[in-house]
C-alpha cells in the first residue's frame, strides 16, 4: 500500500464545490473517476484538505489517496491530467507517508479572497472576484481585520445550519491589501468553518464602506451573533491557496 | 451629429470574432444591440479597429460609431455596460472628432500572443493562451523575431483566401519575453494580415524547439510562400492590447 499527496488546482465555477454529491458534478469525484483506471475500475475515495463551496477555486487544494500500484508520481500526475477535465489540473503527486491524510494532518490552509472595487469588471476576471465597485477605507478594513486575528469562537462567521463540534479557529494571518483597482484579503489559519472567509469578506466588505463600525467586528467574536454578521460574500472570488503539513 | 470612440475588452471565447456574420454571434453585434435603445431602437453600424478572429481576446479594442444623443459619455459606458454580456465590457467612451474612423485612424495595434511552456497548464488560462509545452530556445525566437521588424511583404504569414490590396505591412516591434512557464509575443505594427500574428506565433514556436532554422524566418518574407511557413497558433493565444491613434 502506498499513500499519494495529489495537489489540485480547478476553476470551480462549474462544479457543486470539492465534496462528492448525490446532485451535481464534485471536484472530488471527477478526481476519483480519473484515478480509476489506475487502480482497476472502481473509483477510489481520495479526501480533500479543505472542502470548497460551489465556484470557490483552487490553487493548491491537496488530496491524499491510498493505492497499490507502482507507477511513478509524474506518470500518475501524467495520467490524471490526460483523463481529467482542462478547468481541473494536477499540479504536483507525491508520495507521502503511510497514514497521511489531507485533511487531518493539515496544519493550516491559506485562502485568497478577491474584490474588485473598480467600476468596470474585465471580463477576465468575471468569474474570479467579486465585483462591488465603490470606495473602500483599507485602513478600517486593516483594523477590522486586525481583531480576528487569532484563537476565537468564530461561530458568527459560519453558515447556519452547519454542525461542527467546536467552532473554535487560530486564524494566524488577516492581511488586507489594495492592488489595481482592487481588494486581495488573504487568510492563513488553522481550519475554516464553512463560509467563514466569505463572511469575513463580506464583514470586511460593510466596514470598508462604512456601512458598518470597526469595532463591531470585534464584538462579533466574543457574541457569536450569526445574526450580525456582514453578508456572505460571493463565492466566486474565493481561492484556497495552499495547505500546509 | 457626433462620433464617439469606444474602448472594448472582451473576452472572445464564445464569439464568432469581432466582425459581425450571419452565423454566429460577434462582438460587433452584441455592442450595436447594446447601444440601439440609445439611438431609438436600431443597431447603429460601429466601425472596429481590428478584425479578431473567432476566439481572439482584446483589452483595447477601439470602435467607431456615429450618433446624435446627448448623453455624456460615461452615462454612455455605464448604459452599454449594463446592457452587454459580462465577456464584453466597454472600458472607455470619449468624444472623437467629427470624422474620426476606428480603423481608417489607427496608427498603430498591438497584439500579444502567449504560449504556455510548463508541462501543466493552470485552469484558469486554459482559454487565453496556446498550451505547446516543451523547451524552447528563446535567443533563437528574438534572432528570427529580429529578421522580421521593419517592412516586409508579409505575404507568407496571411490566411490563405485572404483578399486584400496589398500584404506589405510594417512591423515596428515584435518582443519574446519568457515569465514564468510561458513565452509572451508582443507585437506592435501599422497593420496586421488575417492570421498574421497567429502565423507569426507559430512560426517562431517552430524556430523555438528547433523544428525550423533561424534563417528561414528571413526568407519567408522574401519568397511570400505561404506553403513554407508555420502552423497558424490557436486563436485562444491572442489579445488585441490597444490602438494608437
Amino acid at each position: 500500500m502506498r499513500t499519494l499527496k495529489l495537489t489540485l488546482a480547478y476553476d470551480g465555477t462549474n462544479y457543486a464545490g470539492w465534496q462528492r454529491q448525490p446532485n451535481g458534478m464534485s471536484v472530488q469525484q471527477v478526481v476519483e473517476e480519473a484515478l480509476a483506471p489506475l487502480v482497476g475500475g472502481t473509483p477510489p475515495s481520495i479526501a480533500g484538505a479543505g472542502r470548497t463551496d460551489a465556484g470557490v477555486h483552487a490553487l493548491g487544494q491537496v488530496a491524499s489517496v491510498v493505492v497499490d500500484f507502482g507507477y511513478p508520481c509524474q506518470a500518475v500526475q501524467r495520467a490524471l491530467n490526460v483523463r481529467l477535465p482542462a478547468d481541473v489540473r494536477t499540479m504536483d503527486v507525491s508520495d507521502a507517508p503511510l497514514g497521511f491524510h489531507a485533511r487531518f494532518r493539515a496544519v493550516s490552509k491559506t485562502y485568497r479572497y478577491r474584490l474588485v472595487t473598480a467600476s468596470v469588471l474585465s471580463p477576465f476576471e468575471r468569474w474570479f472576484v467579486w465585483h462591488a465597485p465603490g470606495s473602500y477605507d483599507l485602513e478600517a478594513m486593516r483594523d477590522a481585520a486586525h481583531a480576528l486575528i487569532g484563537k476565537h469562537d468564530f461561530a458568527a462567521f459560519q453558515a447556519t445550519g452547519a454542525m461542527v463540534s467546536t467552532t473554535v479557529r487560530t486564524l494566524h494571518r488577516l492581511d488586507v491589501r489594495a492592488l489595481d483597482g482592487e481588494i486581495i484579503l488573504e487568510c492563513e489559519g488553522d481550519g475554516f468553518l464553512r463560509h467563514m472567509v466569505r463572511t469575513i469578506a463580506g464583514t470586511l466588505a460593510e466596514v470598508g464602506t462604512g456601512a458598518r463600525p470597526v469595532e463591531s467586528v470585534a464584538r462579533l467574536v466574543v457574541s457569536g451573533d450569526r445574526q450580525s454578521v456582514g453578508r456572505t460574500a460571493p463565492a466566486a472570488g474565493l481561492t484556497l491557496v495552499s495547505v500546509a503539513y
